[in-house]
């Protein structure tokens, strides 16, 4: 496949996202009000809203989530948008991802100049039972949910795949939640913002309360292997190798590349966008990588003319903590079957050589999963704006990348967004 | 707002859909494969499909109706077209129209020259009652279905505010379905293709091979009247006045300007897009117009540089009876208020002097939801290249324009061809 370039360039000018959590009571139209208006406040020279032109929305299942379809023009409308063209874009988990796609490709076609992107996802209304099942709807109805399969146990396949494969041990899985949650706690954003080491602290002091057996972890890694502390969700896939289950919204502007200076003097410029798709998982030659990955990073490497050595920042999708480490290699950051190595050294951690999911990824800071592919947007803008705060790269990082899954890879957007 | 010109002008190169009706045992993967290879048939010149880029599908609620999310990706396998991005598009029952706009912005954005739009749905496999309350996912769920309305109320509220405001009677609504059913008695791929006055004889036999008493009705519209044959739905509106639940797809193919004769001596260029969103119909300043509609017509007459009297075919939303009547004044074709007399004077008929809907529109062609305003494209396809049979226009018509609603004009999408 030819990688063309887009007619025009697309800059990045504003950021903004909910918090991701449980909130009961907000409607998703409700929280993307909230990301919004931090968007704005992040443009510092300011605008006048009124000048977006057209809004794409990314929502997996607000049809079955919130019983509310059609949601695109009502969030037009919250924000005072209307009558500008609304469209809600749909690829399972990648629908945020997917949506930034659709922004770039508009302004790109010269129609549009001022594009807003939102991602908005309302899970936590339905009783759990009816998640796991609105979830399933983005794996293959004919395929591979008859096969008894849910969510985890699909990324559980992929595990055990990996473990056969590579000699990785279940334990290594564990270790990129604990990094998750070590980097999601210097993030106000995340949904659990708490490192292990605070949970184990906390559930040793509960049981003190209660008058029950105070448990003696002998570290963070003791408790994450401990059953009863952290329950087997699909084996080896434990509660902390799972994200969770979450609310929130996010949100970013989008502007042709000559009028990003007018908004902010830190504009990022998108300059490489990859999309690809695949069928489920039955029909596919490996566990153990994504070919839709693979090939979308393919197609955004090209564009940007970049290469993986030349990222300082990356967002990867962890839905479940092995999605990460497939992903570190689909994107070429280490080599296949390196990847579980590269966490057990320490190297995807906030001071190792490849930061990986600085904000917590989607297992700390949560997965409201049409709003997380522009979330991760968010941690780039802040990461190479240098606006990170306590879990600031150093360096000054100028490359930034967003990799966002659908299903069990069905789909997957790559975004590379430069500093310049 | 400033209407810019795309970056690079879009051809239609293809077109093909699958027979709209009630299919037991397909899904709508099924139905997009059938779309998808008489679009593959359509192209006179030929091509290899591998060379398609990407896959927009246009799907309200294939989550709620087939339990399948994430159905692009699953659409573009099952024509053999993974890994090409497959993005859903979904604007309710306008997700047809916005794939179509999708579409033609990823072409003119320079990233792709070769584009397949979708649309897809797969309606009747669930009981009636929940068909109609997965539609009314389309509506607002916290403003407009908490008042007790359903879309056959929704459109019976516009149908009454007309009727007040305009002085047209019941009747004219009939009219409307009369005449779509003429003209869908001409469409071998129609749902419901019989004449009313084959329906009405239809019914005489049926009554007689049961030994009931024989209706004597004087001609169509005695029937139409007649609260046994054509049962009141939602006041003003009966059953004739409604579009059917329908199982569908359609599929067209895109291409630059510069390629389209590559593909076919015949290609129609897409010269005029438009979309608009509004709020929910609680708050809008009328009921007898909708402003997206107006707004989206605006934007794709401007942009074509035509006016309403320029165009020869059209194609618009009757998802009920009143909701042709108001498109055709939205759309600028007659003065507010005089829809209904132009309707009464034969003058949308095929052969009068503003012919609508010769496919039958939606009342007798079918409505699958996502799909429908891809199957609007095809008649226009259609018409414009003399291919229209029995039911083809006179006088070589050479500007096509189709008026594809979602909810209650929450979003509309307005695009014309032309044959050069």
């Amino acid at each position: 496949m030819t990688i063309r370039k887009l007619s025009r360039g697309v800059a990045l000018v504003g950021a903004g996202m909910s918090k991701f959590g449980a909130f009961p009571g907000q409607s998703s139209r409700d929280l993307f009000v909230e990301a919004f208006q931090e968007m704005l406040a992040s443009v510092e020279k300011g605008f006048d809203p009124k000048e977006i032109e057209a809004l794409f929305i990314g929502n997996f299942s607000s049809d079955l989530f919130e019983n509310q379809g059609h949601t695109a023009p009502i969030m037009a409308d919250w924000v005072g948008l209307t009558p500008r063209p609304a469209t809600r874009i749909e690829d399972a988990c990648a629908s945020g991802g997917a949506a930034l796609r659709q922004g770039v490709l508009a302004i790109a076609s010269g129609l549009y100049d001022i594009v807003l992107v939102g991602g908005i996802e309302k899970m936590t209304d339905l009783p759990i039972e009816r998640v796991t099942d609105t979830l399933a709807t983005a794996a293959d109805a004919l395929y591979e949910v008859p096969a008894g399969f849910t969510f985890p146990g699909l990324y559980a396949a992929m595990a055990t795949a990996y473990m056969a494969e590579y000699g990785a041990a279940p334990d290594v899985f564990l270790k990129v939640g604990y990094k998750n949650h070590e980097n999601g706690a210097l993030n106000p954003k995340a949904q659990f913002g708490q490192r292990i080491a605070d949970i184990m602290e906390a559930r040793k002091k509960s049981a003190a309360k209660k008058g029950l057996p105070i448990p003696e972890w002998a570290d963070e890694m003791a408790f994450l292997n401990d059953e009863r502390a952290n329950p087997t969700i699909a084996w080896p896939l434990r509660l902390y190798d799972c994200s969770p289950v979450s609310d929130g919204a996010a949100a970013v502007l989008l502007v042709s590349e000559d009028l990003a200076r007018r908004f902010t003097d830190t504009p990022l410029y998108v300059i490489g966008s990859g999309q690809a798709s695949d069928g489920a998982i039955h029909d596919r030659p490996t566990l153990t990588s994504l070919p839709s990955a693979k090939k979308a990073a393919e197609m955004a490497y090209q564009m940007a003319g970049v290469k993986p050595a030349d990222i300082d920042v990356v967002e990867v999708h962890d839905c479940f903590t092995i999605a990460e480490i497939i992903a570190t290699e689909d994107l070429g950051f280490f080599e296949p079957g390196q990847g579980w190595r590269a966490v057990a050294e320490g190297k995807t951690a906030r001071g190792g050589e490849r930061p990986i999911n600085t904000s917590g990824g989607l297992k700390s800071k949560g997965h409201p999963v049409g709003a997380s592919g522009v979330g991760q947007v968010i941690e780039i803008w802040k990461q190479l704006r240098g606006e990170a705060g306590e879990r600031q790269l150093p360096g000054n990082p100028r490359l930034g990348l967003t990799h966002n899954v659908g299903g069990t890879g069905q789909t997957c957007v790559v975004h590379i967004f430069e500093r310049r």
